[in-house]
């Protein structure tokens, strides 16, 4: 009889727990749309009941997850890197780009457009094994710190995105990451960050080749953008990677537009979220002139399309985990 | 106490019920040894115990999961599209190449090389949504029949191996195909007939173009192939789908070889397996000099490389399900 009563002790707890699922949440109109929706596509008795295997929720990594100011932080790694490459061999700095980004002038670098941060990603992204990256990405994560805060840069995510992220999960949804940030740069932290294992994030790539040498094979980081996982490509990633259209999507700026607007063009009850910049105090103010993370399309629609704009400075008690 | 008793009995009867996980396959070399991997690395007391999230299980489509012969299926299935096109509009058959496919006339095709592929893969598989594409897919399956045996494709795959999917998904392996066969293709019956969601299905690709109109948007097929997931490509598509490295991988032929090397190359506990077609009688014989799924490095190596070659014929007890 103790063995049952544990046993039915077990199958209730889950459900105890999860009282407030979203602590971090100002009880105010985000909250209450978010509970509300999942709750509506839960309740199996319902006629809005959504099938686990439907229930894909896709987030924007940069500005939805973490922060992306002053520049997206995997410039912060690349020029890291590259700093510490040169520092073993400075002949490597073959451009006025790269000699920028050795001296850690990411203004001079931006000043040079796209050709300039494609020298910069190739130096300090290609031409590495997937394996030696990643573990070359998680130690910079144990080291580095933002320049502003003086956090590490995965203890720059938002409190309240992670309980939205396990609230999704304890509802059987499938969290995934659609980030114009590199997959194998996210996927190096995503898993202990964010609880999301590789499969589940889809990013934008390098070129990547299968190599061989005798018995040994290894999986290579080669030049240049192959996939710019960004605007219209993220809807395209996500029919690639996922094969199903979300129900549930979360963006912070216009390349996450269309990402967004296909989630909500499907015909299963859906949700749109983004997060709106305006705590100058505990994170950063910006939307519609911002160099970085700009939103003005999604600002201006989404009243119309229902898409909420999730006020950071009034509707989150806490930004970054304690 | 009576509901104690049906809870208990709940939670051993997933047990009970696996007592031959592979009955369609003959007690010899293949079965025991996929058997003894699988409850080695599910052993939790042993050292050769894997995580559940590192038992990745990858499968090849065409001549592994279901028949290829005398040619892939999906090229039964794009000559019949182009004729039913041409039967709408006949100014569609701009070539040589697609008036032979018109006919049905597949050497025709073969002869004219990979430009003439294209063409046929273009007019079939092009300037169609995901969506429609995927609806006609389903109902050619309905109504196709394989000009040799008169069955439905997919009616034609492997009872042993939709045994072996099984198996491995009570054993918490998460399956995936990865075939050279297109993603779309697929994905459009890989659930129904495998128990394989689309996101776990990864495949060769079109050019894909999310587009807008009003307030309608759509996923686009676009022509010219993208990316060939055969050989090499094999291997790029698993780290960029799944991002991590298979413990378990079957093919059958040599464009299947890099997937299986770098399952192998992994330093969990892995198995590697290739089925070999030499039931003349009951399905087809054909290795090394095929024309399609040549299979001559794989069996050339399988024995030194520890990769077993399943024998169709001695080791399946049947090939197709009743």
């Amino acid at each position: 009889m103790r063995l049952c009563f544990v046993l039915l002790i077990s199958l209730f707890t889950s459900s105890l727990v999860i009282a407030d699922p979203l602590p971090s949440w100002v009880d105010a109109k985000s909250k209450q749309s978010i509970i509300e929706f999942v709750e509506t596509v839960t309740d199996s008795s319902g006629d809005k009941f959504v099938p686990v295997a439907d229930r894909i929720a896709v987030f924007d990594n940069d500005g939805t997850l973490w922060s992306e100011q002053p520049v997206y932080f995997q410039i912060f790694y690349a020029l890291d890197r590259i700093q510490r490459l040169a520092k073993e061999d400075p002949s490597i700095l073959t451009s006025d780009a790269l000699k920028a980004a050795n001296k850690g002038d990411i203004k001079a670098v931006a000043a040079g457009g796209m050709s300039a941060l494609t020298e910069v990603i190739n130096l300090s992204h290609a031409n590495i094994s997937v394996t030696d990256f990643q573990a070359d990405v998680k130690q910079w994560l144990k080291t580095a710190r933002h320049p502003g805060t003086g956090l590490a840069y995965n203890h720059m995510v938002y409190q309240p995105m992670l309980e939205l992220l396990s609230y999704l999960r304890d509802n059987d949804f499938k969290t995934y990451i659609v980030t114009g940030g590199g997959i194998h740069f996210v996927r190096a932290f995503a898993e202990s960050t964010y609880g999301i294992p590789p499969e589940q994030v889809v990013g934008s790539q390098l070129n990547l080749a299968y190599e061989t040498s005798g018995s040994s094979s290894r999986m290579v980081k080669k030049p240049d953008i192959a996939f710019v996982d960004d605007g219209p490509g993220k809807p395209v990633a996500i029919d690639i990677h996922i094969g199903r259209k979300p129900i549930f999507a979360g963006g912070n700026s216009d390349g996450d537009f269309q990402m967004l607007e296909w989630t909500s063009s499907n015909k299963l009850p859906n949700l749109a979220m983004i997060v709106h910049h305006t705590d100058a105090k505990r994170e950063f103010s910006y939307d519609k002139k911002s160099h970085i993370g700009k939103l003005e399309k999604g600002m201006d629609q989404a009243a119309d399309r229902g898409w909420l704009l999730v006020d950071m400075k009034n509707e989150w008690k806490s930004i970054y985990p304690e």
